[in-house]
């Protein structure tokens, strides 16, 4: 072959291993991006790759929330019409924009900013619980206020769950958690049986 | 909703829309990357940023045969193992690299940069056409020299074959084209009835 690599350019072969490791893109797919690069106007380019940089050079992450933002304060937290007294405990920044696109949450957020996981090296040390805790801590008047925990169901997130439940359980807030069981449109016979299960256990009220 | 166009931070907003103006990728997909490199040290965005601006700003393209090149002329045009009076006449970039992949071929190309639309707008003067008629007037000898034309066989790529024909058949050069046929493989029975007669019509001698 008298292409280094099977790539005619040393800029073109980085520039695909560059685009190549980012989650999900494959050796083909960067190749094809990169060829679509190149064939763009050098400003749109730099404007790609600039955009980027300044996301990651630029952003903030809310003081209060760890939620990213564009000042020290994030839009939800400053926002009067929030309510000051709910906080929902999140994984993710994603986990947030998931919950606001439902429209139906109006309290603030806390993101952790990972999942207590043994296996990945994660501890509570890693995420933002201390923070929330003295968040927890310096609300008046706690037996009024709540904390939903919106976390995953898996083994992680029960974990990660209990673990800050004991941590603020003393505080004497009021602490939720997301109901489980068959989703919406679900069919009961695909449903495992551990949702279907516990769909029967936490069984609600029929409202017409 | 609290945020501008659902997104937290501007910043964001701003990078995810520039990843989503990849081709292929979706803006679920641009969010998904976009949090994927802000969770990656500031090093390694400036990195892959750094590697496509470079591509983009510092991408030769070989003055002989128009592919992409680190220098003045590419790796292919100055390899002396390379057949001299061959010239291979591709669409893109990729398709040099796709035919390299082969392994059997061992001439030169020329890259045309793109093929005939009339729909797209894109005419003779927009490729490099008139740069391959002069590679060819060139050539000294040319009824020894041949010119193989490696294009698509679709309607752009069967006009443009054509056109090009017309430019350098007074040259007296050899001019061939790719075998169309029943891919290796392919079963009879679902073969088009277009390739399938061509493969008839043009029937090749039975090897052992």
């Amino acid at each position: 072959m008298a292409y280094k690599e099977n790539y005619p350019s040393a800029l073109l072969s980085e520039a695909v291993e560059a685009i190549g490791s980012l989650p999900g893109v494959g050796r083909r797919s960067a190749l094809r991006l990169a060829l679509h690069l190149l064939k763009q106007p050098a400003e749109n380019v730099h404007h790609f790759t600039g955009a980027i940089d300044a996301l990651r050079d630029g952003v903030h992450y809310c003081s209060r929330c760890k939620m990213i933002a564009d000042d020290e304060i994030c839009s939800i937290c400053s926002d009067p019409k929030r309510d000051q007294r709910t906080i929902c405990v999140v994984e993710s920044v994603r986990d947030v924009m998931s919950i606001e696109a439902t429209g139906q949450y109006h309290g603030l957020y806390h993101v952790l900013g990972g999942i207590i996981s043994p296996i990945a090296g994660v501890g509570p040390s890693d995420l933002t619980i201390k923070e929330l805790v003295e968040r927890v801590q310096a609300l008046p008047e706690p037996e009024t206020a709540e904390v939903i925990l919106a976390l995953s169901g898996d083994v992680e997130g029960e974990t990660t769950a209990f673990y800050i439940y004991r941590q603020i359980e003393a505080s004497g807030i009021r602490v939720s958690a997301l109901a489980r069981g068959l989703g919406f449109g679900d069919d009961l016979e695909y449903a495992d049986s551990l949702t279907l299960g516990r769909s029967i256990t936490n069984r609600q009220a029929f409202k017409v």
